[in-house]
């Protein structure tokens, strides 16, 4: 990794702020942004002082890889503030570490794990007011990389932008979703830049998407796209079922992106003493569960959504309704990891990171 | 598909002309650009009015879908002179019909066909004089699509920009290329957008592209994804294999860009009396037949490089050098198609289009 031995950052201020033009009770999801944002540009092999600055289009030339090979990765995280005023993120160590790993899979070069913590550290400072306390409010914070040279070869830049853009959030699909299992379209190939949080992959999904709206259904559960026989993930979720009173999800592969709420899930599960198996699981199996009444609940994982509960889902024609549970491990889930972001109950794994 | 009654383009011209600190003689691909581009801008549910303009950067928001969600489909096609200074695109109705395969997968609006055939055609006579006579002289033009919506949710965007930069070009990869077949690493899978000419196609294998460089082979010619078993395509370039005096040739399915260059080689073959099979190539097969003597051609076929001749392979640690035959159909079908491009020869097919 490439390490940066200061960790300055050029900071010019917005004159004005435009906070008092939105409505914080009706936030539409990544609409609006705050004041300022970061950019941090990479040329001559190495990437150059972060500037933070009012938050402004950007010029890029039509030539810009990024607009013609897709060089483009990103993140998504979020800053939550307590009732005292504090404000946290939440191991923002594992989005570092995914935005390199997405970086690597993309031939662009690593980000310095400094930068990346620093930045969002004197950024989200800065944005303090845009942060409302209160369970389910946030800053949703957006890194991202992309190729800026202006060159349509079909190879990799020598130019890139790192940016971070921040939106208020209030947590999104809070209705119960109905959900297609993939059985022809497919989201990403063994070999593949699946487990990258690569900006092509999220495209690909929008007309299989559109699709399965058309009948009804919100989202798609991916499946492998050698046999369609397996569940993966979702859109933006990672997929979690509940037979009886055991959790399983799907094991991670190079189709599958690591969430940062699913590998946190796993681990209140342990603590809770819920039993929770990672490993494959097949169409057949979910099925036959919900068949027999033993499917208790599915619900997906993600940053933006938390925990999102699924109530239906359709393969081959037939459409199955999932009851839900009395003592929902949805709900179980989705207040623990929204007590530990809002610096509410305890944080025995060290996730909360304090920013100010 | 989304018809226009009017064919109007309006024109702002350069006040000068870049062309003089062009060396022609020494052009890179895809870094030199012509004074004018074209813009059309898709909102309110439609296509604007295209605008020529001085070529220049563009302002994207930050939270531009594109740069977010990869929503970016392209095309690649050349102009070429004749001797008299006559000008003529190549089978522009293909690329135009690729274009909107493109961008129903992406999910992205249609282009109206009167837009993208007159815009061509306006931009290329605007440009006359950046296109020289002369064998593997050309202009390439560069359409192009991206999702310009200022919204971070992952969702289909609902303003793009169609735009159209032309670069002056000479044939690339003119030595032989050594390439090794993928093993580990895919291009795109069954039920996904290989078959689409979208930008985060590319991003994808620029990284196992690289490994492969740094063993000494230029390009990966890529397998099907669940098997690696079946030879389909390179990273911009369809491939062909001559076994004896049999050229064969991957089908298109979900997977392999639907090359035009790819379509008028087996044209032109038929039309030579050239055995040309369309069928599954198994890696095994021109294995064996490398080893037994047979194998006396492997070349890509795309409008950048026209046809390139392969000069080796390497599968599984082993290398196979290609001899290469006397009677070469890769310079064959390459001088048939530049003689047809360049207004040499008879166009049977009506595949020349006159521009001015
Ligand atoms: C494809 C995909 N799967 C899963 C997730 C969930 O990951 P995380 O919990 O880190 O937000 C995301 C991101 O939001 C995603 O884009
Ligand atoms: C992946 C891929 N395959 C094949 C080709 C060849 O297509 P065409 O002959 O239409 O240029 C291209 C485009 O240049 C391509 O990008």
């Amino acid at each position: 990794m490439n390490m940066i031995p200061t960790n300055e950052i050029d900071l010019v201020k917005a004159s004005s702020s435009k906070i008092n033009d939105v409505d914080f009770n009706n936030l539409q999801f990544g609409r609006i942004f705050t004041d300022h944002m970061l950019v941090c540009n990479y040329k001559d092999g190495k990437w150059q002082k972060p500037q933070i600055m009012p938050y402004q289009p950007m010029t890029l030339e039509p030539s810009a890889r990024v607009l013609h090979y897709g060089q483009a990765i990103f993140e998504g995280m979020k800053a939550y503030k307590d009732d005292d005023g504090k404000i946290f993120m939440f191991r923002p160590d594992q989005n570092f570490a995914r935005l390199n790993k997405s970086a690597t899979r993309l031939a662009m070069p690593e980000f310095p794990k400094n930068y990346f913590i620093n930045g969002l550290e004197t950024l989200i400072t800065l944005e303090n007011e845009w942060i409302k306390p209160g369970k389910g409010n946030s800053l949703y914070l957006r890194p991202f990389i992309v190729a800026t040279e202006p060159a349509i070869a079909a190879s990799p830049a020598e130019e890139y932008s790192f940016m971070i853009i921040c939106s208020p959030a209030k947590a999104y699909y809070t209705d119960p979703v109905r959900v297609l299992f993939a059985e022809k379209y497919s989201r990403s190939a063994d070999g593949g830049v699946g487990y990258a949080k690569a900006a092509g992959n999220y495209a690909a999904q929008f007309y299989p998407t559109r699709l399965a709206q058309e009948k009804g259904f919100q989202q798609i559960i991916w499946t492998d796209a050698s046999s369609h026989d397996y569940l993966e993930e979702a859109g933006t979720m990672n997929i979690f079922f509940r037979i009886g009173n055991k959790l399983i999800t799907a094991p991670n592969n190079d189709r599958i992106l690591d969430g940062v709420t699913r590998k946190s899930i796993i681990q209140i599960a342990e603590d809770l003493g819920i039993d929770c198996e990672v490993r494959r699981v097949s169409v057949s199996e979910i099925k036959a569960a919900a068949k027999d009444g033993s499917l208790k609940e599915v619900f997906g994982a993600g940053t933006a959504a938390v925990v999102s509960p699924i109530s239906a889902f359709s393969h081959a024609e037939e459409v199955f309704e999932i009851s839900g549970s009395e003592d929902s491990y949805a709900s179980i889930f989705k207040d623990h990891l929204l007590n530990i972001q809002h610096n509410i109950s305890e944080d025995k794994h060290g996730w909360r990171h304090k920013v100010c």
